[in-house]
């Protein structure tokens, strides 16, 4: 049977943006075949028999991975890791930007009265940045370096932040990025020039902090920005590796092997809905500001030429599959 | 649905002692409702479609107790403590003290070619030992008290010198138990008299190991045992307590608080087959010493009556209840 | 030659209650015989040569123990459970309530800018609260009950919450206390009339939490507190025991093994004086409003009286040394 | 003062190979200035006056770094991220390879009466293959990839085994040293030719282990070793680092990064002494096949010409700077 046999919920949905697509005009494709979307919150239709978690007009929020529920993986909690993981948008699965969507009782996550269906949509985002901090082991009182202020790097610096960090530092190439990080709480900025060697951004970032990063979350995969990682961290420090670049890198290892500078990688989430929702729930994350751009789902391909160019500067665009929701 | 649409097969299995009965004289019973057992191993009849895994003729541990794969135990690892877990024998399920029986294909472990059928329904109390163990952390070097050597004990003393105990010492009030514990390999035997007060008994204990344990595994669930226990273990050391007795014990508390000894529960097991099945197959455990006594299925209510009455000094006695695997 | 040897440095202190006093009418005694005082701040007079980390001028909050830095337990990292721990006002050792004090450099932790000296006596205790947190494993989003809103009680709710509690409840007998929890930012308060039956107490913990603790923080000692931890808190979580009282307790440990409920001793602190420096300098913890009573160390007599009477409904009381630093 | 005021004994060291060497001629150049050595054992001559864990005629294994004892690293546990460490050998220190040493008594560990003092200084190498273990956190049951059969692959196999590692493969070019594996346990070796593929590589491994290894230890640091065990290790596995190459390395990042395999950098040992110690004591570890060669202290240039040249098939060379304990 498989995991099609847990207990159900049909949704409607609430997408984001960072989705590659082909032919986004048509709308009734997508409910043919959604094969896009994995950040999406929507409103509970109906619910399978079984289910007691969850009813008709519950908005949730929903972790698009389901594991096997039978493999050793699943079996000892790191479900994220199950090799017949079903995965919205990862084919052979469709994605869940359509208008109704059924999805896996316990992997839709109720959302809190003052969470909007909106937020929901970047507790996925979130939870990327709640496993980085998680993995990296950030703990109160720890001095953070996250490298890149893209969605990723901004949402892991508010996880960051509601999990104890108490000096933050981010960097970028755009200006404008590490505006949206200073308005989002970072304690120091740091803008790469092209023509910065690697010596003189740890140098810069030892300047700013006084000290060296107890944990360095790196969420861009650019080669350089991961040998900064290493070369900056403490002795004894971490670095979680969030981004993905190149497939192969060449990297000051002999540093980190000497001064025992653990390197972790970041693959999606486990378990981490629970503590995003509360994140935003008790107003120690804001995502709104992340979110800047909405379309309906029959405009996707202006919503996707956005996010492609970058014209208009966004963050998170929203679509908006449900007319109700939106306009 | 629940977990019944999870891939199953159907096992013939060979049951062990220590279960409670009403009315074991008559055979036809346990095949209409076999509600005892829990320590079972068994032959592959049949296999659901999609079990990969397993196939006829594989002979299998099983482990006896399925989450629900849903709530937040289950998906966190901890399956154990899943509040709707199906367990052998557990009201309102049967047991599987019967001929034939069906199970949940991931909670059936292929016993190596070197391992018994016999052997292979002892994996289930190894198994608690192993779960023990894991819990108190064993590791190494470890000095360990294990208090008690009943067949929990025994088995607990096994796990903890496979895990690294290099230094083990065993407490009980019957000197043929001591025996049996030496001949498993324990260190240092150390009798208990019924007129030994506590503080003896820790002076004793501290005597023969010319240190303080590490860690204690507590196997009796006897107040006196839990007391000692908390009294000898090394300051920052771990009790577990793996027996139980009395719904309310008198301790000294004080004493473990300021030593920061932490006190474990320790509940059944959790992805420790594996571990208890390699113990075995790599011989750092051998369970036949352990096994003492069979019975026919239909002679089940002698091998109860001496379960209950201790006659002839019973470890573990074995239900067969295929007769071609036994006579 | 000992920690004597260690870079020293030489201190002005200021120092609050909660100190067993004979004679505290002479103010040359302290000065003599420091018998008391183990939460105290200081101003740097002179150093050892060897000292780098401090200067003359410096304001210090002083951890009051140093561990004999060569046996297992220091070399370990666990510090405070050394049994040659030298410990302010631990017999044979004087303790800090006096003028010039004489400390190891690297158990003085600089006060930042924006931290007083008055708020640095508390460091101790909030170190306690820190300790307790970590060895609960306290996290972001972590349900939290803490028995006892009394000194201790109210610094591991402060401290907890900055270590990611998201829901707090604290109880106590009186009123008054549970204002103050109120005060610095619990959620819920439950005040336990002297005829609540376990039973009843813990009934209403769940009520308004609407869930089970994962963690509890027993901060009174009192028999009834520890057994209503024991029953309240989540299974799998943990029960952190920072109060002492009687030696022995009657407690219903069946229910905690078969939950797997941890229970953990806190034995004062270790390595948590920078955690707890940072709370305060970051905004996250607010000592002031349990500083309620000051008195100059020649008025030690009427101090003591106050908080063995608790008249004036004392939290914590300052004794200050150096008359210049206080009217 | 610094560490030199701790509790000292002076030694007479037996002390290994594996170090570099300028003018090892003269014999009384040691006397005066010891550059070299740091795997030595002794016999203590005389003690400190508050020395109470030795005594003269004590044969100890000499733990050859001190830390500051008061840094932050030190006070964790971690001191051998000190950056004030004192190691033998490491410039400006003198290394142990003399006729008398002074040493803290609390880095010098009596060995057993049944281990000689000639096994004595392979604990050093021993207690780098129990830092790696335990960084990697090999535990029972573990399927574990040894990279590299020299010296410190050969005792990080041995301390893999004696960690609960039950399947064990060690690759080399050289088949001598692979030999040498076999005779020390391992289950699997594979020789690694010039012209084969990483890809071939990690197959092989596959294909002897019919699994992938939970825990890769590479020891030799080059480069193609440490691609392979990125490679081949178990999703959510570890790879630790024991082998130095070059400074910078090329490698397959995103693999690891999805499959969350963590790296860990080994740096020495800490605390791992008495592991390795109990490791020969018990039985658990034979040193004694990894000793092939001795020399007399006036023979030191002839030892570290072998080492050098590799003549006579080295595995470890003892230098005996004293005539007694040796010819």
């Amino acid at each position: 049977m498989g995991p099609k046999a847990r207990p159900k919920c049909r949704l409607a949905t609430v997408s984001p943006h960072k989705l590659r697509i082909q032919n986004p005009e048509s709308r009734n494709m997508w409910i043919r075949r959604p094969l896009l979307g994995h950040e999406a919150s929507g409103t509970v239709l109906e619910v399978g028999k079984n289910v007691k978690t969850l009813k008709p007009g519950d908005r949730v929020a929903i972790e698009p991975g389901v594991g096997c529920r039978t493999c050793s993986f699943c079996k000892k909690g790191k479900y994220h890791l199950c090799s017949d993981m079903i995965f919205c948008a990862s084919p052979p699965y469709d994605g869940n930007l359509c208008r109704y969507y059924v999805h896996d009782a316990d992997f839709c996550f109720k959302l809190p009265d003052n969470v909007s269906l909106e937020e929901g949509t970047l507790i996925e985002p979130l939870a990327v940045g709640v496993h980085a901090c998680k993995r990296a082991k950030v703990r109160f009182g720890d001095v953070v370096l996250i490298l890149g202020a893209g969605p990723i790097g901004l949402v892991t610096l508010l996880a960051a932040k509601a999990m104890g960090a108490t000096k933050t530092i981010i960097t970028d190439l755009v200006g404008g990025r590490l505006d949206k990080a200073k308005e989002l709480g970072v304690d120091y900025t740091l803008k790469i020039e092209k023509n910065m060697t690697e010596v003189e951004t740890v140098s810069k970032i030892g300047e700013l902090l006084q000290e060296a990063p107890d944990v360095s979350l790196e969420c861009t995969g650019v080669e350089q920005c991961v040998r900064v990682a290493l070369e900056a961290t403490k002795t004894g420090g971490v670095v979680a590796l969030v981004g993905l670049g190149k497939f192969e890198l060449t990297l000051p290892l002999e540093n980190a092997i000497l001064r025992e500078v653990d390197i972790r990688g970041v693959f999606r989430y486990n378990n981490d809905y629970p503590a995003a929702i509360e994140m935003v729930k008790t107003g120690k994350v804001d995502l709104k500001p992340l979110i800047t751009h909405h379309f309906r789902i029959q405009d996707s391909g202006k919503a996707f030429h956005m996010a492609k160019t970058g014209e208009g500067n966004p963050i998170k665009i929203l679509i908006h599959p449900n007319p109700d929701d939106y306009y």
